[in-house]
């Protein structure tokens, strides 16, 4: 099915600002972006690379003196519609068959403090009889057992904080899902993408778990529709992949995220 | 019922050292202590007193130069058996009718951070229909959810972090219980005993709610028998009640706690 | 010298709720109410109580249903000059001397983690040749060290969260110098005042220490003047002695406390 | 010059365990394996492999049953002797003119929660002309104000705790170094060596800085010696490459590192 985005942020630069932006989607086996558009207010330039991964996509742009900027992002995008046979999400993966890239998404990380969540995750979730259904319980655990609510974190908020806090924003459910699976020796890790039918409309954060050789997604907040999203990108948390990242003195004036499904998903087989 | 209690201490004082000890049994309403002898080694004076609340009987040593000395501290204490009418627990409590004596115990203190848990408390044991019920919800799950494992925490350890790593001793467990307690707006107190049939024997950590007007007895480890314990003290939390503090530079080299019944609970009418 | 008082705070209550709050001037040895005069909105009644320590005032009050009230107080107040030698501080006061009451404030609590400060302290306040001379350090260092922002900390915040983040209101300021001051083996405890030339007016909060056989008061934040406080109430932390805490739901619309200087300091002699 | 590098890890593995080890000399630009010999116990076979960083040289071992294993490993490796000129290090190297690759190290990780530390490090460290002299700062304020205590700390001690403690091991002096740095904005990042010369002998952690578009070695502990150090590997911090790390039942029973230098630093020119 296909997707339209468009998103616009403004930021009012003080001082001099460095700012790294990882808001443009990514091109990956399952999705392709078939156009797309960034425009800046003018005398702005940027400078796309990637890290990490090659797949994640992120920009530079350096603000020399005080000023308002805009960004505007605009792409269509094609994703595939799948569907994962619960059968082989069930399949065992020891450790020792893992892909070595699969390994670094079985650490702790700064926001998913997954090594001193070892004894709640055995005695809660440990029971279940593999994989697949220890992350479902996690994320049912998730959503009924934390308030979602816009503004109750902050970007230093980990996993553990809302372990003890009970409430959070996308971001944190996310993180606390993956501090869940890492400590269950589970890889996991930190998904960002637009999301279609999202209220109020803004970028979204969920997690990846590695399930019988396939990365699954899953939404704790269950806010978002099933393949009703656009991957920006993924990594081992927030701090790797922020939407915006920057050094000076800048504020962020306007935010404006959209994110229309042009093409309802073909029904799976 | 009678007990007797039999507790030798020891401790290697390297440079000069202020101990305060706080092992002697209360006198209170439901406990009387029948006869009682402390011994220390020869050249060492004490000197007893109260605060915090009558109750509660420190004693303190001054120990000038290095020594190895040792504390014996025998006693005979009649318990009183006490049965509640859970009908009369559950009653309501309204904030504003608590004896002001109460209230300090709806704080949050050291080891007990109960302004963390707020969310976590109303979501897992808000929905009970009166105090009695929530804080028997508490118990049971601290039963269940934290694993007992001596040497596995310290002096510093608070209810926040054994509620990430779920392992602790009765002290922890105790703390937590007092946090929850108090997230909730229940009056929660911590309260050290000798129990009887403890194994290994030692002084004994558990929390008292307030409930009906009546300070209940709640042991989350589930190790003491009922109507087994002779209570030293109750206080905010452990850092008000510490069986020993010190302040200069020694060693406890040996601590042996005996606590026997010596007559059977008579049976409640 | 004499200070008059006038705090107003207004709330407006949505669901029934119990309010304590602490902000009587308390009579002390150097410190008496010449009058005072406590008005409520129509209909509310008040109950004044002590704990902790009998110079302590507490009053409660119950508002039963939605409604907007306002308290106002008023009081002139009488405070002596009073001037330490500071050779009397300086006295050496082993903690076997001690007076038992003082005790507890050598003791860890809630916002004031002494218990995790010792080895920071003692590097770099050990060395100072007498308690006097380590919490004049400690208060300088805290003034040097800290920022004084606003609305920057909340609550829950203790003393050993601006410990790292080094900035904070007066009440995270003297947290962190009992913290300090404890964990030297120093006692000291919490302290509220109306402070006079206080901009923003506001209640302050300070910390003692006690040196010499005297509670002495020092405020890192530097924002009062010398003999310029009225005491409202001192505890371990905050937690004991808030301004306001309830139960209910409530929402604080205004607030504005003045404290006036009506004699000046008479020269000490 | 030449290193001899003989280490020996012994385990006893109690049940199925798969082993990560970090162990191997890395060959980069300024360092070459000229020989190495990794011998396991019989039957026992690795896999070696790479992520994070081509230079960086993991191997994996499955141990299907109970049994004890030894891994020993010896390398001669050979080490450029590099001068760094300060006026270079000295110079200003403005984020956007970054490399990318550097990105990573500016964000927070696992054990260096920078965004906690902001304050301080501005306070403390933000006044000096460039990052150079900051840096050096850093590692000197680490030297004088955290002390040196095999045992002191875990796997799960972070830079925030020894910033309270001031008490760690080499692992956290340099996760705390790379916390300071990157609150100030350069890149630093976590350094594993064999270190001659290191009393008692062992696999040894430093931090490295970015300045003057060079990653520069620095050992808050003082305990290595210049150019004694034959790197493993570098990553954001230890939680990505953790000497061994393991997924089983294990206990390491033996560990005996040496790193021998064969030939005296040729003097620079």
């Amino acid at each position: 099915m296909k997707f339209k985005i468009n998103s616009t942020l403004s930021y009012h630069v003080i001082s001099p600002t460095t700012f790294f932006f990882n808001i443009l989607a990514t091109n990956s086996k399952n999705q392709k972006v078939l156009s797309e558009n960034l425009v800046l207010s003018e005398g702005i330039e940027y400078h796309e690379y990637s890290f990490l991964n090659e797949d994640t996509r992120f920009f530079k742009i350096h603000v020399a003196q005080e000023q308002l900027f805009t960004i505007n992002y605009e792409a269509t995008v094609a994703v595939n519609t799948i569907e994962f046979h619960q059968d082989l999400l069930m399949e065992l993966m020891p450790i020792q068959d893992l892909d070595t890239a699969v390994l670094p998404y079985l650490h702790p990380s700064r926001h998913c403090e997954s090594d001193k969540l070892f004894y709640f995750a055995s005695n809660e979730f440990g029971h279940y009889a593999n994989n697949y259904l220890k992350v479902e319980a996690i994320n049912n655990w998730i959503f009924d057992s934390v308030a979602y609510c816009p503004g109750s974190t902050n970007s230093s908020t980990s996993a553990n904080d809302i372990f003890f806090t009970r409430i959070g924003v996308c971001k944190d459910f996310a993180h606390l899902g993956i501090a869940l699976c890492r400590a269950l020796d589970i890889p996991a890790r930190y998904f960002t993408a637009y999301a279609s039918n999202l209220t109020p409309p803004d970028i979204h954060a969920c997690f990846e778990a590695y399930l019988g050789g396939e990365w699954i997604v899953f939404d704790p907040t269950k806010l978002s529709s099933k393949n009703g999203l656009v991957k920006i990108a993924h990594a081992k948390d927030a701090s790797e992949i922020a939407v915006a990242s920057y050094f000076g003195n800048a504020i962020c004036t306007y935010m404006d995220i959209q994110c229309e499904m042009l093409s309802a998903p073909e029904p799976a087989v």
